[in-house]
């Protein structure tokens, strides 16, 4: 009796239940220690000492109907808004007011925002593979039409050649996601040069708009010191979707932004729309505790030297062992090339050997497997000789 | 360059903005204390100290972790959800266990939860006028139509008769709200098993499945000791929308839960669907620390007496001066006759003595304004002489 749209999706969520269970059934016969569990992005830094503070201090000196009540506008409390804006202006030189800001229910909340605000049915909307496989659902619920570019396995940045073929009259949006989930990949400025200018060419030849859609979770989680380039400065079409689920290790708190600059075509319609979606897709407004916390922990970040200790641990180890995988920027993932040309089987061999690990498939880029790294640093130890192990198999 | 269906409910949401910008307007001019404010439902009674209790101890008890992470289900917390089935069962001799329970972002995300999950494009969704007008906009967002019953305004229960008519092959739900937003009616008993027992019939009838969508986040807000029937008792398709934005003052923060009972036709498949719309439409878990708070707080309550002496002010005041209106049983809103037929008028009449109000029409019911009595009992005091020269307009 529920939805036609949503059987196929509850099927599909079954699949990723079965791996979860599959994972406690491990750990009661093996033990938890001896499961390898790279499954899940969820993040284990805790967040900063000053969130908590900060939340201390709030319930000290704000009063409750200021702190818990509804936000006069949608888009967030002002002072909010205007923290973030001045922030983001103060480290990529932008000019955002408080009107560019929106916060929102996380980036995925976000996502929905500005898909809503912007699809219509049969609208186009571009990925380039390997993507987050939720974005599926994201662009499905506005009856938008997903349209993948197929990945570029030498360095995982954009297949511009056939990112430029599908690019349709019918194309309302490209997202892109960077640093990127599942690679870790940090889409250099050349890249972002390249995007910028096929896209500005090609809403000249069509007369439309395209909008430019940076999913960036993983902003501030980046190593070696690479720079993430800010979106907007390159191209005018740009709206920006932030969370802190990953910089401030708040996943479960839904708390986010998102950026519509000046710059954007119709831009104050779109705010608007922005507005309202928030409203009528239930939201309402980003929960209003975590946005004062926010604002007072700009500054602060979770510890990115955590993650940074992992990737190096596993990357070495993987590599040593013959498995191919570039190494990531950023994120907290690894995109590790399959042994053998079915990476399910690859999934399966491994489980034998307690490692859990998200196949490529689920990700549009078969032949390749997703390891989430942030996990514990034993961890990751303990599962190299069950890797070695695997790899022995495929000798 | 906005979706088309978005162009409308921006010019709507434009409609509101430009009242609330009067309130403003008018109290820059005239003093904030100068202006009668009875347009917005945002709740002014403060949140119980115990929930800033529950929020230290929950800072100092648990890690960051556990308090801030993602939840392994979409539904939530387990043993919150537990804690909210055993408080139902406690209060209403149900049956419920922690599976019938999904954490939802407030009652606004709950009913586009459980929408997404059961319609197909067509669907019909039965309300009744007056109603809540953002079911129009959650109805759409999932490509339903919504039928309307029109309203029965001698005691504002169902109108059964039009009910039975407009009851087709095609109808996925029907939502009733009780306490009701805006006449503050609650649906007496006799109501429910009417309405039930039609509701069954119409079922037979059509060899279909229809579900009542109770949305309750009045549920607490009730005087006089009036009885408000637990639904899932009396009709087994029922699906509960809960709230704590008024119960316990939280609204900004956006925590609530839907009850899917077993009951429920194919219900181990509609909470499966409702933890993927949990996740896709990118709410993704209900806020953590949040969760964990209404556990702590599930017998407290915000203090209803304040509203209660609202009530009995304005309703006696109103009444003094020759308006028409029923003595609400729950919720905080008034829904009072307009003098003259045009309603519209009337609320541009008010304005003229600093009164807001929103018309009837924005519910359905023509003729009608609706006084949110949710402000300070000074306000009221001060708004009554201003109601008398609005009265005495009309003489």
């Amino acid at each position: 009796m529920i939805s036609e749209k949503m059987k196929a999706m509850v099927a599909n969520s079954s699949a990723i239940r079965a791996m979860f269970e599959e994972g406690n059934r491990l750990a009661q016969i093996y033990g938890k220690e001896q499961v390898y569990d790279f499954s899940l992005g969820n993040p284990n830094v805790p967040a900063p000492e000053s969130v908590k503070q900060a939340i201390y201090e709030l319930l000290d000196s704000t009063n409750s109907i200021e702190l818990h009540g509804y936000t006069t506008s949608n888009a967030g409390y002002l002072d909010v808004r205007q923290a973030v804006a001045d922030f983001l202006n103060a480290q990529f030189q932008t000019e955002f007011t408080e009107k560019n800001i929106t916060m929102t229910v996380g980036a995925a909340g976000g996502l929905n925002v500005i898909l809503k605000a912007l699809l219509n049915p049969a609208d186009e909307v571009i990925v380039f593979a390997p993507y987050f496989g939720e974005y599926r659902s994201y662009v499905s619920n506005y009856d938008g039409v997903l349209v993948e570019v197929s990945p570029n396995t030498g360095d995982f940045q954009p297949n511009f050649e056939e990112f430029e073929k599908k690019i349709t009259e019918k194309t309302k949006a490209v997202i892109v996601n960077t640093p990127n989930n599942p690679t870790g990949v940090v889409y250099s400025e050349n890249t972002i040069k390249k995007l910028a200018s096929i896209l500005e060419k090609k809403q000249e030849q069509f007369g439309t708009e395209i909008y430019l859609i940076s999913d960036e979770p993983y902003r501030d989680l980046v190593y070696d010191g690479v720079e993430v380039p800010y979106l907007t400065k390159y191209y005018a079409n740009t709206v920006v979707v932030y969370s802190y689920s990953k910089s401030l290790s708040l996943p479960g708190e839904r708390i986010g932004y998102l950026v519509i600059p000046d710059e954007v075509s119709d831009s104050e319609m779109l705010i608007a729309a922005a507005n309202v979606a928030t409203r009528i897709l239930g939201f309402v407004n980003a929960p209003t505790l975590q946005q004062k916390v926010v604002k007072a922990c700009l500054n602060e970040k979770a510890d990115v030297s955590y993650y940074n200790r992992n990737r190096e641990l596993l990357y070495e180890g993987l590599r040593r062992l013959g498995f191919e995988c570039i190494k990531p920027e950023g994120a907290f993932y690894l995109f590790v090339k399959s042994p053998i040309e079915d990476e399910i089987q690859f999934c399966e061999d491994a489980k034998k050997c307690h490692i859990l690990m998200v196949p490529g498939t689920s990700f549009a880029c078969p032949g390749y497997v997703r390891l989430a790294y942030c996990v514990s640093y034993e961890t990751i130890e303990r599962s190299l000789p069950e890797f070695a192990k695997l790899a022995a198999k495929y000798k």
